[in-house]
């Protein structure tokens, strides 16, 4: 039986053999009171020294497995595990409408997915190329050997303290009046809006949003069981006559959801006068804000526009959730809510039931990161090189696809109207010739948007960037 | 005002400087038109190289809040931060049923906190002293350059897949059948329990569950708005008879949530035979059973005892949540649930609503540490050493303290019964002579357990659990 082992490099030899032999004994091949071979005589069958093996029996005995008699030799203890019959449920009947719908709404399970040789226009993850994986190694070894007992042992719901306090002076220096507020750290943007809408809504409430907006907070305000008011873009943002009449229509709109900046998928950033002009009418109807801060960093140009959480002040009526995700190490899951010193104390605990807190070596390691000036650095690079592409990407378009529009102004993705053509039927046709992206539909609340798409081009190579919208264009092309 | 700049070591100087600006303009000390001083004065001014300067200058430029005109200086751009008149929210009233419950329910807010200088049994985490911090090194060194472009990026909900295959293997180990199931990496086990009932229950629903049990799944069960239903324990795990009872006396229960190996409060093992029995009794009942594999690691001396998801052998009645963060590395936040496959499906899709996925640096560094046999390690060492404090904690018990009962057979905590004395009365005194520990009735779904508590003794030096043990027992025998 021993001979069977199959020993390789992976991880130490005593814990393979170890392994071996608990799952032996897991199976019933060896059995209660059964002698397993000394360990010289196992050391010689494995051709392995015997202090491996004394190693590996230590532990089995360690776990209760074996029973090491002095003199006498080793045995198997009695492990019980008595089989029993087989119960099968069909938990596809067991699980409740909020799961149900979780899966429905999951567009990772039914939209067209990228399969490896084809060129890929459906993600808008930064480019991973260009992460700086020295300087957060070093940001690492930096904050491990100054503090690494601690930050592998539990931390606090509201999070990495001194990463609160940097994430705070960042938002000052936004323009941010950070007096009676304060952050939690959440993993990622995601888990910001989700605790955002558990804490604040209750099923059948309305809540106002751009439409199209960001897929995701769609799904979350539709698995909050929210009643969804799309009001539709302009080119500069919301139509502010849509939200005037939309909110005159609708009684008790519990809170509004906005993406001011590369409004997600649109591109759009809202202007500032336009920002003072929506804050105004919210406030007016006592309507509090959520503000997605998505992408505020990929500036390209132009003057710095403040979130509207700077246009509140003093006041405590936005809550602002921001993510560095979509620039810098999405696999990290750090977000963060500012808000009202009360609301978060209050979110603090929804944190806490839900998950304790986010992660705090890597809140540890982003503090150390930021505070080292790696962020600063990297998205000098990385604003240089999305310009680039971005503009190059809007020369492929005019070139390539015959579209009736192209929204935005920045960011790391396009978002594209055609004249009357399904996207759908684009991808489609798309999809055998190897490209994809993703239809905009999934942007809408209601039926709209079935003649635009979403290019995200971070992760592309120009020449990619090129054959895949000549490819679009070619398809839309044929027709029409 | 420039020599306002207080430079310090802390960050890049050119950060310090840059930062220092945007808080100027943000505050509205520099506005529109105004001209900054040029880069050779600046570094004069502040005794730094123009270099430093130039750099700060350009990233200003690129976040848009100056501009930098050739041959002409460097001005202010026009930044519109027009604050609004403060609106203010008493946010206090906006939150729902379960943000203020999970306020109240929070222990950390409700229950006397440890102060700097006390002697604390309140904890349950491991020892922070005895993480092995270089083979962690090791292992996120060795991680990150195999793959660290990859890892920082997004990932999969369902988990890092090197991770779900070799926890995999470790359910093989402990002789569970996984033929037809899968795995779900979660932040934890809060996450897992919480995923699971946001997936399966409704509000009103029936649960057992051990009487006392958990705190946290308390707290969760009652946000879930669940219905209770507790068996008490006899000293070998639940009452049988009362098992029974009350599922005769219940319809339609939901699941049951059990605890096995070292029970949360109580450290009692159940034994295989009782296993087998409560799975057999559940199974009839058709009752799915929540398994907590907590501290089942933490085994010093006996036969290895399966879990009941080994029991349940190819059936898919118990769902399986494990984590060795009371073990190991509760900073990482990482847990998974095993169970039936089309369950994890459906649950993936509910934990990419909730938080995209764990983080993916955080799964492949713990990866790398149970591949390159640290955890084997590391486990073998702190069961010497919590078996050690365990057993000369118990002695320090019979000495000082007259108890009633001890609970449990290890782990790293002990549940003391006391002879009809009010515990939380014995805190507020202790608490007064600087010693700390968990009332048992916070473990307890009814009135009961007020003349019980709870000893984490995990980080405690022998000194420290001598003397604490001493002051308890004074106290308590300064009440009868």
């Amino acid at each position: 039986m021993f001979l069977d082992i199959k020993l390789n490099g992976d991880s130490p030899i005593y814990i393979q053999i170890k392994n071996y032999i608990e799952e032996m004994i897991s199976k019933g091949m060896l059995q209660y009171g059964e002698r397993l071979p000394s360990t010289r005589e196992l050391s010689k069958m494995l051709k392995v020294s015997r202090n491996t093996v004394i190693a590996a029996y230590e532990l089995l005995q360690d776990d209760g497995y074996i029973n090491i008699v002095k003199g006498k030799g080793t045995f198997i203890n009695d492990i019980h595990i008595s089989k029993q019959e087989n119960w099968y449920i069909d938990w596809s009947k067991k699980v409740n409408k909020y799961a149900i719908n979780s899966e429905k709404l999951d567009i990772m399970k039914n939209e067209l997915q990228y399969k490896k040789g084809m060129i890929s226009f459906k993600s808008i993850s930064p480019d991973e190329n260009l992460f700086n994986i020295e300087d957060f190694k070093r940001a690492f070894l930096n904050r491990i050997s100054l503090e690494g007992n601690r930050i592998l042992n539990y931390g606090y719901a509201k999070g990495y303290k001194p990463l609160i306090d940097e994430l705070l002076i960042y938002m000052i220096n936004k323009g941010v009046d950070i007096e009676h507020k304060d952050i939690l750290i959440t993993n990622g943007f995601t888990e910001a809006f989700d605790l955002i809408l558990s804490s604040l809504t209750n099923e059948g409430d309305n809540i106002l949003t751009e439409n199209p907006t960001h897929n995701t907070a769609i799904k979350l305000m539709k698995l909050h069981g929210l009643n969804i008011i799309g009001i539709s873009m302009k080119t500069d943002g919301m139509d502010i006559d849509d939200l005037l009449n939309k909110i005159k229509n609708n009684d008790r709109i519990r809170l509004a959801y906005i993406i001011p900046s590369y409004h997600n998928p649109t591109g759009i950033v809202m202007p500032s006068q336009k920002r003072v002009q929506v804050y105004d009418i919210l406030k007016k109807n006592n309507i509090p804000v959520i503000e997605d801060g998505f992408n505020e960093e990929l500036r390209y140009g132009g003057s710095h526009i403040a979130p509207i959480a700077a246009i509140s002040d003093k006041g405590n009526g936005v809550i602002y959730a921001g993510s560095f995700s979509k620039i810098l190490f999405p696999g990290l899951r750090i977000g963060w809510i500012l808000a009202d010193k009360k609301l978060i104390s209050i979110m603090e605990s929804v944190k806490r039931s839900r998950n304790i807190h986010t992660s705090f070596l890597d809140q540890a390691v982003f503090y150390e990161y930021l505070k080292q000036g790696s962020f600063e650095k990297y998205l000098k690079k990385v604003k240089r090189e999305y310009k680039e592409k971005y503009k190059f990407a809007i020369e492929c378009i005019k070139k390539y696809i015959p579209y009736k529009y192209i929204y935005g102004e920045g960011g790391i993705h396009l978002f594209v109207k055609l004249k009357g053509i399904n996207s759908r039927e684009v991808l489609k046709r798309c999809y055998t010739k190897n490209v994809i992206f993703t239809p905009g539909d999934i942007f809408y609340i209601d039926d709209k948007g079935r003649d635009t798409f979403r290019l995200g081009i971070a992760r592309n190579s120009k020449s990619e960037i090129e054959d895949g919208f000549k490819t679009i264009g070619d398809v839309i092309k044929s027709m029409t």
